[in-house]
């Protein structure tokens, strides 16, 4: 098979491939309605030809389509052009044409993936991308259970759900078959490492007691905050997680939030000491979810050290389960993988990437902490991923992908036999599931997107490479810009950190302003100009988004970014936030020497004329 | 404006308006097209001529094509004809033009309604459909907050999340603000009707106090399963609410199942004998649920004596909050609101119905009973309905509603003030409700529909009053029917119930059979002869879904319909469960004598050869 061409998977900025685009669209259309129509052929139409001359038939049908002009109009003034390399906001960009298609041509036969009946064709289709994504995050397909969430937010609850059932498991094994547990303290069996509850779980279903464990486990006692212990999360983290805790009923004060360092990943050495501190307290940790690609810096969590503290507490007797929020991260893991899916040793990866031309010969990526880390994910106890992310899937779309199907034993409505029994199609996924009624739309999307690119370098490896290769070479261009000349005064301009992944953060300064609020309004101001703030997007020159890295959150982690502006300790110490443009190269065009010069033109043009507009503006 | 002739509004059994969907589809497309073409025009193409003609170009769009053409394979073979008149089973039927398209052409735009930055154009339109919804149900929408969910399932926990939140309150006050609840025992605090409790909230945000009564709330301090009380659920629940007593950590052994009578609605003297009976051991009541429209029998529950309790309750102390789960039944509230929004009284709706010619004049329909409980609904603390049912829009929409929007204050993760202070665009909508990202397209569906279709009698009324209608007349010939003859047996068909709203269950009998697990069994066959039991349901002449009725689930609920096939009482006592076949009827093509007399034939003779195919295979 020839190689991919990225630049034949998308619409394209300037709709390069709209007539491949309408052919295809035109066709599906035709190929529904021939279905329609072939439905028992001798039924007659319900509409005669008559019915449809009347006026309200035809007012009735105008009203469709004044709605839909109202609609368009409403839709193009107020859209943001997330296809242009122009467009370098949140984790947006064009969407792949095979996902954007099969999603609109599913819409037209709208099955409900909640049970097999109502989607016969996608509920099968969900279970062959979630075995996808688990080969894709190095689970084992036959031993794993994946499946497709309405987002992010939602993977994350049912991580936690999860782990929060299964540490109350050992309690309920206690007061049910307390031979399984013998000699256990209450610390041992809130210790007990995941796997080793999952064992002991098949022997209560052997001893035909598993209703009863679960009676007495978290889902039928429901909860008794605290009990169960802390949540350790990466200051870092996204805010779902601060509503699972409230969700979930394990409560926000039993959250804790671990330190992260100047390059915005968590610290693991104040990890362990959080561990031990509250080991010396006797106070069990329930789960540490680690972050693969953070919200608002792109940073990989060391998850290999992560893994290899927990080894080191197990033989210590403290274990807890481990979740990695790898909802923006997650298809990174795709270049990593050979066509066979082998996750590839770190010189052959960096000689597969040349030869392959994924990146740039100059691109020195990844760093092999990063390597390390997208390494080491399979063994965590389950993984959030987002195909509506970094899959180029249109929203709404998320997925969760549990290292051991026997977790289902836990969480599903019915006993998990029922789904064992028909094993490929479970008959009413929603039992199994968070959710309910799910579209089976967004489904085929994601295995449309997954028959074009494989889960590997030559497949989604081609465009996740496009991506990092434009976000290092706009961290590159960033740090080697020339400062801006305006009203003799010279702005610079610095990235926040070299991007583990595609995320680049920046800010402004005017060179001898030394004032941390000053720096935090020009750059708010420069926000401003390139955000919905100031009129439709439409008419603006670049878009982007930003954020807020303040002491509340990441404590004095952005410290060592301030003093790049040579502004004085105390100015942090005294404001504590800085205010930085955010920019996530989810495009895939910014890549090539003239198609990254051209557009970065474009940016320090407007960069220039924005300082000018707040500077005159002031 | 000229009455809308509801023919005009879906693709059509016969796709009949296959001409206007293209011209619109097409005229959407192009309209897409020239929005990224004119985004700064002088941006040159980032696909050459010359890249075109490559061959792994070339090679690249024939596997988008070749996936696509495996896809539309896939669903033609596999998925189920909703749109015909011969689909009677699940909730779904034909979708509206209007949403169908609306939702396609907002697909190319890829809004995220989880922020007002991702969604200019879509969150504006969720606030406002958030509204309509509010309007329908008869609350204030001033003082009520409604918005967009996954599904009923989600919009179900939200419910429960937020009353969960909301009974935790008052002891949160007391720990925090003691001199609010002074004088007041647990036994009260545990009482306070849920308008007091928002009353004490609204002190507590004067005094500044608020963040530290929510530390002190659930949310805070996580669950204490137990101290909060029971929720009482109906046994015809969704099985959502089993799963959402785990998910929100109150327990499943804290949820309390309420009996249903032979008309499957929740039997009222039992709610008021468990009330008086928890009342008695001081165990408060965390919420009732009831339920309009079941998902098996699609019964209503009696809200307005529910009421009517909590009423008499809250004089003696005792309250609760109070939520309706009308995922499948609210949009029906539209066919007892005038064209001005007003609930109609009695006579006046009777009279309407037949002035708009919504119902044949020979259906008597509504029932007081029922015209009352959709009456009182505006009493309830929140409701569930969902779009993707009765509102006839594509997969995946659902949506919650609540009567009084203070209560954002208790699951928020901001403060509400951000909120308050953007008025009709919150900045980020996901941080005031359960989910995160979430289409924009399906959220611009829905608006596409209301837009069309007013929530009143005039707009969904037409199609509720088809559904209605059509399923009145199912009922009617089930109950007429003269008994199939096949060799020497006749085999009798009796509906379960006269259909609250548009459901019709029905079972087959052989008429000297006494035996209920062979009139089971007959039905079961009968069942995989009309799904996808028995191969692809393209094939088959009529679909229909089934469901058991089990002692189990329903105690002797369903005693009296096995009394109708003449089967001995002991039988029931026996088998405890009737094998009955379940039929939605949403199409709004089964009304009008010549059309439903071609369906019923159909279904007639289908039935016959099904029988005939049974008895030739036993």
């Amino acid at each position: 098979m020839e190689e991919l061409n990225q630049k034949a998977l998308f619409l394209g900025p300037k709709t390069e491939n709209s007539r491949f685009f309408k052919d295809m669209l035109k066709w599906m259309i035709d190929d529904h309605i021939s279905w329609r129509d072939n439905f028992h052929p001798d039924d007659k139409p319900t509409i005669s030809r008559a019915e449809k001359q009347k006026s309200d038939f035809k007012a009735t049908l105008q009203r469709t389509a004044e709605a839909l002009v109202e609609l368009a109009c409403t839709l193009q003034q107020n859209s943001v052009p997330w296809f242009s390399p122009r467009y370098l906001g949140h984790m947006t960009s064009d969407t792949l044409m095979a996902a954007t298609l099969g999603y609109i041509l599913t819409i037209l036969y709208n099955p409900n993936n909640v049970a097999y009946e109502a989607s016969p064709a996608t509920t099968a289709m969900e279970i062959e991308v979630g075995k996808q994504l688990a080969r894709l995050l190095g689970y084992t397909t036959e031993r794993s259970w994946g499946h497709i969430t309405s987002g992010g937010t939602v993977a994350n609850y049912e991580g936690f759900w999860v782990a929060r059932n299964l540490k109350s498991i050992p309690y309920a094994i206690k007061a049910v078959m307390p031979e399984l547990v013998e000699n256990m303290d209450d610390w041992q069996l809130a210790n007990l490492p995941p796997h080793r509850i999952l064992d002991l779980v098949d022997r209560v279903k052997e001893a035909g007691s598993m209703d009863r464990v679960l009676r007495y486990s978290a889902r039928g006692t429901g909860v008794q905050a605290g009990t169960l212990g802390k949540v350790l999360v990466p200051q870092s983290k996204h805010y779902s997680w601060v509503k699972a805790a409230d969700v979930l009923g394990t409560g926000q004060e039993n959250l804790v939030f671990i330190d992260v360092k100047d390059n915005y990943r968590m610290d693991i050495d104040h990890l362990k000491k959080t561990i031990d501190g509250l080991a010396s307290q006797k106070i069990p940790v329930l789960a540490v979810v680690a972050v693969v690609g953070t919200t608002e810096e792109g940073a990989v969590d060391e998850v290999h050290r992560i893994v290899e503290l927990r080894k080191t507490y197990e033989k210590q007797g403290i274990s807890f389960y481990l979740h990695i929020d790898a909802a923006y991260g997650g298809y990174c893991r795709s270049i990593f993988l050979d066509e066979d899916g082998g996750f590839m040793d770190y010189d052959v990866l960096k000689q597969s990437l040349r030869e392959h031309n994924i990146l740039h010969p100059d691109i020195d990526w990844p760093k092999q902490d990063v390597y390390d880390a997208f390494r080491a994910m399979p063994e965590a106890d389950s993984i959030t991923i987002d195909p509506h992310k970094m899959g180029y899937i249109p929203y709404a779309c998320g997925a969760v992908v549990f290292k051991d199907k026997r977790i289902l034993d836990l969480i599903s409505y019915f006993a998990a036999y029922v789904f064992e029994k028909t094993e490929d199609n479970p008959l009413l996924l929603g039992s199994y599931i968070m959710e309910g009624s799910k579209a089976g739309a967004i489904v085929a999307a994601t295995w449309m997107a997954h028959r074009v690119l494989p889960l590997n370098i030559t497949g989604y490896g081609k465009i996740m490479g496009c991506s990092i290769e434009g976000a290092q070479r706009f961290y590159r261009a960033l740090r080697a810009a020339i400062p801006l000349e305006l009203k003799q005064k010279n702005y610079i301009v610095y990235p926040l950190t070299e991007p583990d992944f595609n995320m680049v953060d920046f800010a402004f300064n005017e060179a001898s302003n030394t004032d941390l609020e000053a720096m935090n309004e020009l750059n708010q101001k420069i926000y401003e100009l390139c955000s919905y703030k100031s009129g439709p997007v439409y008419y603006h020159r670049f878009i982007a988004s930003k954020t807020d890295l303040s002491y509340e959150e990441y404590g004095d982690a952005p410290k060592t970014f301030v003093a790049n502006f040579d502004i004085p300790e105390k100015e942090w110490d005294r404001v504590r936030s800085v205010f930085v443009l955010r920019s996530c190269v989810l495009t895939p065009y910014l890549v090539g020497n003239t198609t990254f010069e051209e557009y970065w033109n474009h940016f320090m043009k407007t960069m220039w004329k924005n300082l000018l507009n707040v500077l005159e503006n002031s």
